[in-house]
């Protein structure tokens, strides 16, 4: 596990701890922690603690608390998004989702107790530097709630006319840009900077979310395939074929590895962007898809 | 509409305003309104703005964003609590339940949207005054997530096991605990002194509520009755019968009243109890049960 990794799981782990108590309703807790460990990539908080090292890194426990609250927005919307009433999944990262585990009531809540963990996180370690804490707040609140958050992202999806970029930027987009902002805020920089770093990773990370699911088998996604189609989601790989999409992925990256400021962490940045590009959609998937050896598969279409 | 009243509704709507955009998902935004307006009593904002008073009130826009958050709070797990997977409500407040109105996917994103929004409330208005922010923060958070606050409180329900006392403080009194102290902070004063004010009146209205869910059709409650014993949960009138239930009440009501500190407004605190005791359960009511003359109404048990 890369030092990153290991100090985010670790600030992760902390934040659970400071609320575990014998009072506590122990499935909610259980719960909860099903909704977070084991994580996915940990892109987001990866994102932020990069950017606050690029800045200086002078408030560690500000930049961790930053980097756990926006993670632990993210594993509230997917336990809200997994429910009967959105995706209705049954699986995530390869185990049962939070309502197939703890029912929905818990699946309900423990989302809840996730959101308000995550103000909770920065509330606790705010008082090292209360003149950042106001600023750092509203930038999470951003990505999270009305009008331009996840939150509202995912309410495009019950409006009968959504536009393609909006909803993506809401849906996706919305955390990146609030991870790269806070990243810099934790560290008393200026957000501005970072903010296209966010905006382009955002929506690459949607656009190749949208290819993996019309790939389907060609990819181990641990995840149910079909859905955008499935539930007649707007997709860029329907708006622009496979191809096209692969090529606008590409450019994507680029323009985020290009955004990156002159600091001296800028040959770092380059490769977490490039790591995770590969991540997301392998070099060799791309070429494939490039050369047509990979056809759409549309199993619920 | 009293004078305090009319700040509330003000803010709130003010706090609407902030975040209302073009970019916004209209059904969501209106989902998010529906939960909120019109209200109830808006007690606990009513107590918050209260307790800022009694302690100068010095920072009037940061006592209001505290009122604010706490009620997007309360609104919020009443969209969430009457989703078909808890109550399975159909009315609230006479009017349609949220879900009724809007749908699932929307009352469980309104209910997400409306507790982001109760932080950025917060960290809208906390650059007035940074050095209170955290524990604001803090305080509101410990009201509302884990382990003792109302999402822990609705979390007892899905347990095997449940102490009523541990359930109904964090189910009903963490919030009101919130109000009061968050009200003290906001004003820069110490909260300690002004925790058991929200104690004994959130166990006071959760008697109260017990008290209402058994004696039905006597009372208009706008809302389903008997709910407590159709699922099961815990109640105090169940536990101590309506006549025990009722002397408690009162017995709390007046813990309340005591246990206002010396200061200027202390005859208002008084008078805001005696009112909210009066519209939570009548001393004509409380008159007729303590003499036999209503009895138990069981519509669902």
């Amino acid at each position: 596990m890369s030092n990153m990794s290991s100090r985010i799981e670790t600030a992760l782990e902390q934040q659970f701890s400071r609320v575990q108590s014998a009072s506590a309703p122990p499935r909610l807790m259980a719960a909860m922690r099903h909704a977070v460990f084991p994580g996915g990539a940990r892109i987001r908080p990866q994102l932020c603690l990069a950017v606050a090292r690029a800045c200086g890194d002078d408030s560690p426990e500000l930049a961790d608390a930053a980097a756990v609250g926006i993670e632990l927005l993210h594993c509230a919307s997917l336990a809200h998004d997994d429910m009967p009433c959105f995706d209705n999944a049954d699986t995530r990262r390869g185990v049962p989702t939070v309502h197939k585990q703890y029912g929905e009531p818990l699946a309900l809540l423990a989302g809840d107790a996730l959101i308000v963990l995550a103000y909770q996180s920065l509330a606790q370690a705010g008082w090292r530097r209360p003149e950042r804490l106001a600023q750092l707040l509203l930038t999470i609140c951003e990505g999270t709630g009305a009008p331009d958050g996840i939150v509202a992202g995912q309410a495009w999806e019950c409006e009968a006319r959504v536009q393609l970029g909006q909803y993506q930027r809401a849906k996706t987009g919305a955390l990146f840009v609030a991870s790269t902002c806070a990243g810099a805020q934790a560290a008393g920089a200026d957000p501005l900077p970072w903010r296209a770093l966010g905006d382009c990773l955002g929506e690459a990370y949607q656009v190749a979310d949208d290819i993996r699911d019309v790939m389907g088998q060609s990819l181990q996604l641990g995840k149910p395939v079909g859905q955008d189609a499935h539930h007649g989601r707007p997709s860029t790989a329907a708006d622009l074929g496979l191809v096209g999409a692969v090529a606008y992925f590409r450019q994507l990256m680029q323009a985020a590895i290009n955004s990156v400021p002159a600091c001296t962490s800028r040959e770092a940045m380059r490769q977490l962007v490039l790591h995770e590009s590969e991540r997301l959609l392998p070099q060799s998937a791309c070429d494939q898809i490039a050369g047509g050896q990979i056809a759409e598969h549309r199993a619920l279409a």
